[in-house]
């Protein structure tokens, strides 16, 4: 199985020296960290040991590598910083899956207008895996994929790479319905990202304390609301699942809030502009939704606003 | 006239010099501008000139006067920090009429209840002033007071402390509903206040730009439904009228993003919490303002988080 991965933040990286691990041969596109990761490889330190990923081959851009790949595993955030089509267009031969392990909700349409003659596979990661630098890779907890054909379905091509993750020791689970199964991850993302953010710093145990956690079910409700109005619906427990399940967890620091931290872009369009958009063309009302989406934009306002020379 | 002011900030400084500069006796109970006001007194940079106001006395309790003043200004913020009535409690002669110059909703109903056999005024100050250091004051623009009789009318100490006022060269409306006067700028300061926060620290103009408009006036107009289910019926025009005149304001940041910049309680349950309890009680749906409120809190809860040693 000829692999490439595309990014090597956290999720790339782990899960594509997880795949080599187990026999695949894997490359990797790297960006800012392209000179470490060419001379040292990725160092991964996980509750399944500490290993050493030495990629096949290590390029700026797909074109340069020597044959295209059966899978490329597209694990950069979807944010308007990053141009995902174009990172695409120099991995694909004609055979080539495109596997998307991102976050958000509605984040295929654009790949599959770009490239609608390719299978695009769907994917979500439930895991706390960090980059502490580059090449630097610190898994912490979980870690489960959820791979599906978009818009249904379940190929071969998802069958097989489902059974190499298995083979590396996680859990894989190839669902017939990975749109769902992203309005599912979407009750969890949408209010705890944003209101990790938008309080200044607060874990997951700390929001759902007092006054948060009234406004944590409201937000969930509307993504589930949403999500039925678009044909998915969710279980009736959702919501109680995911608030028992975030209190047994420990206190967790969420993807935005370590993106926010770190002056990266943060994933609000894809997590939560796109649950709103999905709610006002399904005329779905979504107040809380709507007010916490704001509430974003205007937080990556002020920051730009830090950044941008006075004009 | 023998006037004392509670509270040497912005407000109590600025209105108290004013009194002063036009005849009244105006002592004032200062905190932890104490020494530097009983030494040097207060200076004021205005518009309306520069001026310096030396109080008749200057005290740390109010028990310390040699008589009990006609009027009583409490000029604090309404915070959980502040023990209103323990600062009232010494100030109060039987004939002592107390004057909240204050934000917020609902803030009457503390003092009235602890002090049942006092005329309360409750009054509203729309200015833009700043407390620069201890005893240094800059009214950067505006200063109209309105001041009312809660819950109603206006009696004659009312309008003789309303002629005082409009003899120093500031406009002063006397009202026969405060109440209704107190929603009608709340309808400005529940969006603009908690915004400017949870952004970041935006401006006025830039909270209105873009994402923030929308937001803004739904919040406004959640406040107006709170208004009339409370039998305070604001103009239709309400909304359009203030998004129409902060447009024209200069880039203004709101009180709660100093109080916040300068690390000191915000009026968040003055502001926010009072107009979502009212709503709750009178079975309005506010949902913009449960998620900003709710927000708020979490905010407020990291901050209490960084101030409170690990336990």
């Amino acid at each position: 199985m000829n692999v490439l991965v595309i990014g090597t933040g956290a999720v790339g990286s782990f899960y594509g020296s997880l795949l080599s691990g187990s026999g695949a041969q894997v490359s990797v596109v790297a960006r800012s960290d392209y000179g470490h990761i060419r001379a040292h490889g990725i160092e991964v330190d996980s509750p399944l040991g500490a290993f050493h990923f030495t990629p096949a081959h290590v390029v700026n851009d797909a074109r340069d590598l020597p044959a295209k790949p059966d899978y490329v595993l597209l694990c950069v955030k979807v944010t308007q910083a990053v141009d995902r089509v174009a990172l695409l267009r120099s991995a694909l031969g004609p055979e080539t899956s495109i596997v998307l392990i991102q976050n958000g909700i509605a984040i295929e349409e654009e790949i599959v207008r770009a490239y609608p003659n390719h299978r695009v596979i769907s994917g979500l990661a439930f895991i706390c895996v960090t980059r502490t630098a580059p090449g630097q890779i610190w898994h912490q907890a979980y870690g489960r994929l959820v791979l599906g054909d978009y818009p249904k379905g379940v190929s071969k091509q998802t069958a097989a790479l489902c059974e190499a993750f298995a083979a590396t020791g996680i859990t894989c689970l190839a669902t017939e319905d990975i749109v769902s199964a992203r309005w599912q991850k979407c009750v969890w993302n949408a209010p705890f990202n944003p209101l990790s953010v938008l309080s200044g710093g607060l874990a997951t145990e700390d929001i759902l304390a007092q006054a948060g956690e009234g406004l944590v079910r409201a937000l969930m409700e509307e993504i589930r609301a949403i999500a039925a109005a678009n044909g998915h619906t969710l279980p009736d427990d959702t919501v109680d699942r995911n608030i028992d399940s975030t209190r047994k967890m420990p206190a967790y620091k969420t993807s935005m809030l370590l993106d926010y931290e770190a002056g990266r872009p943060m994933e609000t369009e894809a997590i939560l502009g796109n649950a709103v958009r999905a709610a006002r063309a399904a005329h779905v009302a979504a107040p809380h939704l709507e007010t916490v989406y704001a509430l974003m934009k205007l937080r990556e306002k002020q920051i730009q606003s830090t950044l941008d020379p006075p004009g």
